[in-house]
């Protein structure tokens, strides 16, 4: 693998997991790969499980590395080409991204939407940013459209607890306080559709997501209709992509609750984390028998470790 | 040891000061045990000699370790139980603890008292929910009620210096311009008592501290009396505990002076840094040869050290 | 080397950067060096490039490291010997350095000028403290008065990229909407003096460097005469030393532009980045082939690891 931004990246996803279930059970047999090699981790928002499962993934490689936060311990940078720079932004990704991967042998980045512009987000001008002017492969750990770290741990956590070959996997919407990136949402659909799962995804109208993320998957906008049968329900909230970035709803009625959880085929819960307890999904819910919510979190280090040990392979 | 939130964790307390004393002598020794391992430091607050002395103990263990600094960098935590998450907190410590606990081997933190509920703080909030939720070991890096790894460094250095098997301490309030936590004095006084040394309290009235950490120690109002014959001084200034958290006295005469360290029996000065200057002490106290407080942080290596070791031995 | 706050450190510069192009060939052969040893960075300001180039330059060393943010991890520091401590700042530098020196085997520290009084910044109080306080070798990061670590990153690119023994070296002062300190600026202009190359700085009238920087180099008011012949042109905007901090001019007409540098002996340019886009320098100067700017900032990687190894040998 050179870089990994997005499922496109990606060869041969059923490998991608195989390796993944491989590395989980012998974490440490890798170091080599990491001998006299480094990252840098550039955060732009805040991370807990990111930021510190990529760490996690770099010690069991043998891989250094050291951390960045834009804005409170850089610079900020400028995006915009032949600017004049007389604003605060005090250098230009050009350079930025051109050091860093100067540096280092591999650079991950999140970069969060930041929901004021449609076309800057899914431009993916950060991302593609770095990708034009950093010489090291990149990997995103969260970006304006994708999440794709997240998707492959939750592809891993659903490989491991399915019971059958083809499981009715169920994303639905669930009400938040404040607007948040489709950028879950859109790489879990990407990725459960490439994996061949049958794949239903519920919210309120106006929250369809972008069609290259929502493609051939079924849309519900009945959520407990969703819910009947399913195998494993996700929980997520976003903003709309055709009322970009605004909150249509905040109905109540979308949590994810004991109630519903009974319509389905004694489904997982699954959530990335953060989640907000009780107005996302009960408590009830998160803390049964059927939640997978730490699961997933655990798998984060074996995505992150997996994609690593591709690129590095390939250095 | 299995995690250290405060000396009632410490199973034998001689054997764990002697341990410390070994380490320090020979700091490189223990590094198999560190091997494929790694801890995480999470500060809510700020933090200079333990931040530092902690990565220090690691490197000198081959432990590798990652830092958090929730707020500027993870997500704000919710500590209330069944409650509907929909204020700033994005996150539930039920996860957070969870996930972290499921990164690494150790996780370290730092959670000051916030003075503003007095059950709150004594309660052990912060603490507890990650001794409940964490499935790691945990260690105290300051929290609501007690300092233990200030107070083991603390030990180590009286140990280091006492000329008596039984030398007098005196633990002395002094003033400041904010009002601070009772943290490092109660944990002073529980393992000065332990240890069975001689410990006089000495402050204002309404500063005594809470009934578990003044144990039977002496306390004496007048600070000179208190002085008299003392082999080492500790000062530190505190809050009230009885009107919680409150400045009852700025009494520029309670400062550390030459003139009073003169009444003592050629006394050892002892803070555990930062110590505002001129106002909890005289320049010419902690500048004199009999001022241990750079010994005293130089030992937080070797406390926290000897903490891990312990637990890493028991993993 | 024992410690490394400017170039009056420096025994033998020739052998310094013959030192430095050698490391450069083989940066992971001095591994030993670091072993059971390590570097606390500390910054009082912003930084990438030192940031992340003194990271990896420990990385190939073999060096721990911690690094610290002092403000937004630490406390806030007071420097003036004899005051009352009852500001808002919490702890003395005699304490702090005291203390990380005890702590670490290197301690190197970023402490802008405050372009506020010049007296406090060219009596580098900072660094001085921490020299007088650290038990342990000191590297200036960038002081009140010098950025040593660059002057060495782009001593070696000049050396790398040089045609003829001496070369006619151009450093121009170039607008710049904010106030920004004289430290590059000094130790560029110290350094390439030293190195005996031929060095004019050019600059409206009142950005004359301090008389111990200038040196013997040729001042030339006019920008266009003085880019006549050039080899290498080094940009770089500072505010005035005479009115201290202020900015006197913004005059655009100072930018480096294509035009300008045809004037030149096909001359490399040089920037120390971050730098201001058609502020500083026109886009197309900085993206030509003549433009050094990231062979200097990759050579901050082995300036710093070459300081590094000096000092690490004397331990």
């Amino acid at each position: 693998m050179k870089s990994f931004l997005s499922i496109n990246d990606v060869e041969n996803l059923p490998a991608l997991v195989k390796d993944a279930l491989e590395i989980k059970k012998n974490p440490h047999v890798y170091k080599v790969l990491g001998r006299n090699r480094s990252m840098c981790l550039i955060f732009l928002n805040p991370s807990l499980r990111t930021r510190l499962s990529s760490q996690k993934a770099a010690f069991n490689l043998g891989l250094q590395t050291a951390v960045l936060d834009v804005g409170s311990q850089g610079w900020q940078l400028e995006f915009a080409d032949g600017v004049k720079m007389d604003s605060d932004k005090a250098e230009h990704i050009k350079e930025a991204a051109a050091v860093i991967g100067s540096y280092f042998d591999v650079v991950a980045i999140r970069a969060f939407a930041k929901l004021e512009n449609r076309d800057e987000d899914y431009n993916e001008q950060v991302m593609e940013s770095f990708k034009k002017y950093c010489p090291a492969p990149i990997i995103n750990m969260e970006s304006g459209t994708g999440h794709p770290l997240q998707a492959l741990a939750d592809l891993i956590t659903i490989n491991e607890h399915k019971t059958v070959d083809k499981p009715k996997v169920v994303l639905t919407w669930a009400p938040h306080p404040k607007a948040l990136p489709q950028a879950v949402a859109n790489s879990f659909s990407r990725w459960i559709q490439a994996a061949e799962f049958d794949l239903t995804i519920t919210h309120p109208k106006g929250y369809e997501l972008v069609e290259e993320a929502a493609g051939n998957a079924d849309v519900e906008y009945n959520q407990e209709k969703a819910f009947e049968g399913a195998d494993f329900i996700y929980a997520k909230n976003w903003s709309s992509y055709a009322h970009y970035g605004q909150i249509l709803s905040n109905d109540p009625d979308w949590m994810v609750t004991e109630n519903k959880m009974k319509l389905t085929n004694n489904a997982r819960f699954m959530h990335c984390l953060p989640v907000r307890r009780n107005v996302v999904v009960e408590d009830a819910v998160i803390d049964s028998e059927n939640s997978l919510v730490l699961p997933q979190a655990t798998n984060r280090i074996y995505s992150m470790q997996t994609i690593l040990k591709q690129i590095l392979e390939k250095l």
